[in-house]
């Protein structure tokens, strides 16, 4: 399997890491995960923004490959023949003597790879269980740094009971999943916690935010607790993986009447939709 | 240069890391920085144990290249022909398909290396100015993990404005420096974070509270506010590198009379003279 490294398309086998890479003692850079369906990157542009967000927020100038990533990685998948799948994106902020603080005249490193991945097919359809976890991140999530272990711990947690996913909650309010962001359902209304530092804004969060508007629900961007989110009608979480996935208990309790709802069903065909009219037929 | 891979002892320049090690994808992993004086390690078995409860806290197993660390770091160490430098040491997860939650049978990498390192004298002489930053981190910094962009950007920040440490506050209170404990002294009372989940125990810090057992200060391991702090007679810092190293201005103020204090000298004497007692003269 190749990877791309920086400009060049490399053997994975040979990708040779410095010791003293700031991404692998400090954790010191950022990454984006893309959908490829039938060979099309899904939502590159959006991707690509937060990318550049993420790097300005940590002050981390981008390398000159980033310029030609998109080309690149066309490559990368079109060599890989997988047309089903994702790329992982990864920059650090490059070599330095360790020291805390950003070093000077150094160069960020590039690296992507591509797999294959399934649309989990199941799990959307009957929808998942979920246990709940506290959330004891750093407070600047919005960042989509690889200071992941809080996010880590939570899904592990999750595993070990049973769940797909953790929902995460800080002093009594809903955040987010480990991995995946959450929606909430009750009467017309559709709640998710605001985009602030607490969340990380994922991009299917941000297509189906969009999605919402072609619905009779009226979007409420608020944060709230985890007793009104028992109290909910419909639950959902988001992600480039799950794209919109029911949620049908969480913890010992069932949501509404425990089958997925019909709200989280409209949302799934008009992404279904959306995916139909992107991707070349 | 050499390194120190598990068991292996391999040119620095060899390192081949797989873009899935979980080190490099969620920081997941741990650390150690050991100093060396005159060829001997300092604490070598607080940094030790340390270490294992660090894995044991993030439910890490550590390598079988745990038994042999201490001979092998010797032999780096002595290859190196440096007698005054400190090791690095870092344990990552291993290398699985990117996945939260912990991969099954995976063996975790053990990496290594030494550099050289001078003792700070005009610091630790004269004193630091350093700045205040809002803790930002996880709720999990008792874990020496390498997640640590909260460290980073603190440290970054001190750089900036010409401090030497930046010294973190989380919601009003003191809690340590970003690479660094913190202590401070009013009247005969000495200062200090208790050890919990909201600070990294440092090995230096430890000493240090050992060594107040032969001063007349009483310790005081409490929480404090930055108010507080302002209003101390004599503030210092301690880690591997710098030892106990005053602090004579905090952002616009300066402490006590601006210079370093008594007692902060007396615990430099103190730790002076048991760095006499376990180096070979």
């Amino acid at each position: 399997m190749n990877i791309l490294l920086n400009n060049r398309i490399v053997p994975r086998e040979s990708f040779i890491l410095d010791i003293e890479d700031r991404g692998f003692q400090f954790g010191d850079g950022i990454y984006e995960v893309i959908r490829i369906y039938d060979g099309v990157f899904f939502e590159w542009e959006a991707h690509l923004e937060r990318l550049v967000r993420s790097a300005k927020e940590l002050m981390l100038p981008l390398p000159a490959a980033i310029n030609t990533l998109h080309q690149n990685l066309q490559q990368l998948v079109k060599d890989s023949k997988i047309t089903d799948g994702s790329v992982y994106i990864q920059v650090t902020r490059g070599t330095a003597p360790r020291f805390h603080a950003f070093p000077e005249n150094t160069e960020a490193t590039l690296v992507a790879y591509v797999r294959e991945m399934q649309r989990p097919l199941e799990q959307m359809r009957s929808g998942i269980k979920v246990v709940t976890a506290e959330d004891i991140r750093w407070l600047r999530v919005d960042i989509k740094s690889l200071n992941l272990l809080g996010n880590v711990l939570a899904k592990q947690k999750a595993v070990e009971r049973g769940g797909a996913e953790a929902i995460l909650i800080r002093n009594g309010i809903v955040t987010e999943g480990s991995s995946s962001n959450l929606f909430a359902i009750k009467g017309k209304q559709c709640f998710t916690h605001p985009a602030n530092h607490l969340i990380l804004n994922g991009i299917t969060r941000q297509v189906v935010l969009r999605l919402l508007n072609n619905t009779d629900l009226t979007l409420q961007e608020t944060s709230f607790t985890l007793d009104e989110l028992l109290e909910m009608d419909e639950v959902f979480i988001t992600n480039t993986g799950l794209e919109v996935c029911p949620v049908i208990q969480i913890d010992d309790l069932v949501i509404g009447n425990g089958t997925p709802g019909i709200y989280t069903h409209q949302l799934q065909s008009a992404f279904e939709a959306l995916l139909g009219s992107v991707i070349p037929s």
